[in-house]
């Protein structure tokens, strides 16, 4: 692969953007007819800034009312623009609850998807008795208190390379269900739970289905002790259900 | 005043309750006609709950736009009903961007008004190229680099007891403008900056123009050394502009 424009067109650029966006009201990440979606969004604003309608290649897709911090995409484009005006041009074109936060040149080769490393999602839980106002769209409210204790030991079972086949949404047909996690880190402070994913790349559903596990974990439905067998199961009824989409989001994808 | 109710109501009750609300689509804390307002949305739950239509007294209004993470108000009301049953019965009577966090038993003498001794503000910050997505309801964006140093030193001489009369709306018709603040302190991290205000009391839109002013030492146009004949002025139009609502929050009320 030619790691650089040919000479036939020489502006031709690539374009690496990061995005900032509240899932909530999306249908995800990628782009379907008909539905509100943040690719969908971000390339209509791309059509009406270059005049053209590049493909935006994220580093993996979000599911429906999934936020991001940090995702990343990129894409081609012919013409001058100064990399760092699409920031404040895309974002007079989008709506407020996404925003482009940085643009710049990047080589013919990056590829978002494919040369991502690791990325790190966080989960947001609270536990009080009365549900969350202020931070309703970005957080998920559970009534009962978690052993938090119970799920820090549960936690570091699925550090590792492992199939996590049972964790991952039924009916989804990625043949290669192995992954390897870095990190499942557990931060408490007063009635918020945070919970910090770093991998390698993580099946659909994923992050949620072993939230949800931990989260019966903590609820003291599931020991620590079952989850290597509950991997070893490779079967996604042997998991817990699946966490909601409002307390995920993705913060940070490393290159 | 008598502190217990009398003989012949003996279950008569003051409730005090504590509230969180996302100020961002409601008209301000006071009741108006034909305005959606927190204290309106709160006494018609509580006619629903109770049966009575009771009046409100909260520790002091907020301004349309503003936030609370913990708001207190006071209602006197009949019936049996136990206190803590009054947080789910009241969020389940109120729209997802306001909720009641606990509801207690309190001295038929409580006030949530004229019983506050401080109130803790934040305002928050938020300096970057990009406008934010997730946080766009609870935070002020600029788009400058603010000089937080300078900022500091300015703050600094706000501390005490002075004649707020330049920092609160201009028409706004309370007599006494003297007001005791303990505390500014401005936290930065990264892209943000958050300022505390602790204060005996702040009158009409004090916090915002007082913060509007530090924005404007911030950005170079007004020096620190200003700040002590601003407040000597008594005058608005000494002051910076008026910081918008959406960067600030009660954040808790002491008695």
């Amino acid at each position: 692969m030619p790691a650089e424009p040919n000479q036939a067109e020489p502006r031709k650029r690539n374009i690496r953007l990061v995005i900032e966006y509240d899932g909530a009201d999306y249908s995800g990440w990628q782009r379907q007819p008909e539905k509100r979606t943040v690719q969908g969004c971000i390339e209509e604003a791309l059509t009406a800034v270059t005049g053209q309608t590049p493909a935006l290649i994220a580093s993996g897709r979000t599911d429906s009312g999934v936020h991001a911090e940090g995702q990343v995409a990129n894409f081609r484009t012919a013409g001058a623009i100064p990399a760092w005006k699409f920031v404040g041009a895309l974002n007079d074109h989008l709506a407020p609850d996404v925003a482009v936060l940085s643009a710049e040149d990047v080589p013919w080769s990056f590829h978002a998807n494919r040369d991502a490393k690791t990325k790190l999602y966080r989960y947001s839980i609270l536990t009080r008795s009365a549900r969350p106002a202020l931070e309703r769209r970005f957080i998920h409210w559970v009534r009962a208190s978690l052993d938090t204790a119970a799920m820090r030991e549960a936690a570091a079972h699925f550090v590792g390379t492992h199939d996590f086949n049972s964790f991952r949404a039924e009916g989804s047909v990625e043949k290669n269900t192995v992954r390897t996690i870095d990190k499942v880190e557990l931060d408490e402070t007063a009635d918020r739970i945070t919970l910090h994913f770093l991998g390698d790349g993580f099946l659909y559903m994923m992050v949620r289905v072993i939230t949800g596990t931990l989260l019966q974990v903590g609820l003291g439905k599931i020991a620590p002790a079952d989850i290597p067998a509950i991997i070893e199961a490779r079967n996604r009824t042997a998991a817990g259900p699946t966490a909601p989409p409002e307390g995920l989001c993705l913060v940070r994808v490393y290159y």
